[in-house]
């Protein structure tokens, strides 16, 4: 998600040591360490202004949870909105995802979410998109063998494109909704995209895993 | 599709056997032999009153088409349809989508269509779905190794369940629409399904391709 710049986020952002952790790379393989305890754990790639994972961090003690953004002024509003609350689940890092194997090591991850991702809808763009298979072969990676990724967005050609993607690099498919709201979805925790474009049109969902 | 019975259908089916080939099991592995050329064999699973076979041969002269269809009420109309109509290149047969293998011998088929078949909304009857698993097996076996699978349809629940079912028995999806009529495609030939349900929601759209 784009936002207009934040002026010395960067600097605002390490004020807050106690949800940012300026120097994931150096807990590669190591984030239990941070956490203190074997909890699984669930990213979130482009995290937006947090809603999502604030949420689902809240409902779920017992996972840890690490929220990924590349803009720091983004980045920094997720951040914000957490002053004064208690969630010792939850930290942000500041990461391109073509970077995610310098912050993770192989088979570290149990779960990746990937909510309302930039559609890059021209073709010359694709490789850009976060289910194209340069990707997939990250995220393969850093997944453990049973490892999933939960995938939401609002744009169809995306959607189009992801499924694609996944099944051409033997990604099995499962759990999809073409209408995640009509399917009334109890479970279902909302993105701030998410709640102002659902009425505009179906969210579409899916959940993929490797083949092995 | 489903349709008022017609009195000694099957009979009348027999009165025209420029279309209707009341023995397939006898041409296993020798359509060739009964269109008299080497043409690529396309077939279509549950054709309807065939408005979408007879389009589709009417403009691929250079192909082979058998239409299928398991109830001869519904067959007879689509044989009917083709009175005093020179397709040479078009065949019906009566079978359920079971028994391919008795009609089709092994990688004899190039492309096989599924156009809006029975959805079969309930999980006890998943199995009957054209897409279960069981039937993705005899289609990997009647198709060569490049053929392919082109399904369309309207109904959501199908669609998520097809595409699921494809990616984990390893076929590869590519060309999905999620919406065909929005994308203006001026070559996707409508059955008489389609004309009249697309107005009232989306249209989807797949290929699929065996993994070997």
């Amino acid at each position: 998600m784009r936002l207009r710049k934040v002026k010395n986020a960067y600097a605002r952002l390490q004020e807050h040591p106690e949800y940012f952790i300026d120097t994931p790379t150096s807990f590669k393989g190591k984030w239990k360490d941070l956490f203190q305890n074997h909890h699984p754990l669930h990213i979130e790639i482009g995290c937006g202004k947090g809603k999502f994972i604030e949420e689902l961090a809240g409902k779920n003690p017992e996972i840890n949870f690490i929220a990924i953004e590349k803009y720091d002024s983004v980045l920094l509003r997720a951040v914000e909105r957490l002053e004064g609350k208690n969630l010792p689940n939850l930290r942000f890092i500041l990461l391109d995802a073509k970077g995610l194997n310098e912050a993770f090591s192989e088979a570290e991850v149990d779960l990746i979410y990937i909510n309302f991702s930039d559609p890059w809808p021209k073709s010359p763009h694709a490789k850009r998109r976060l289910t194209y298979s340069t990707f997939l072969q990250i995220y393969e990676k850093i997944l453990k063998p049973e490892g999933a990724i939960f995938q939401k967005t609002d744009n169809r050609k995306l959607f189009e494109f992801s499924l694609e993607s996944f099944s051409q690099n033997h990604w099995a498919l499962s759990n999809i909704s073409l209408n995640l709201h009509e399917d009334k979805d109890v479970d279902n925790i909302e993105t701030e995209f998410e709640e102002k474009w659902s009425k505009l049109g179906p969210i579409y969902r899916l959940e993929a895993r490797k083949e092995r």
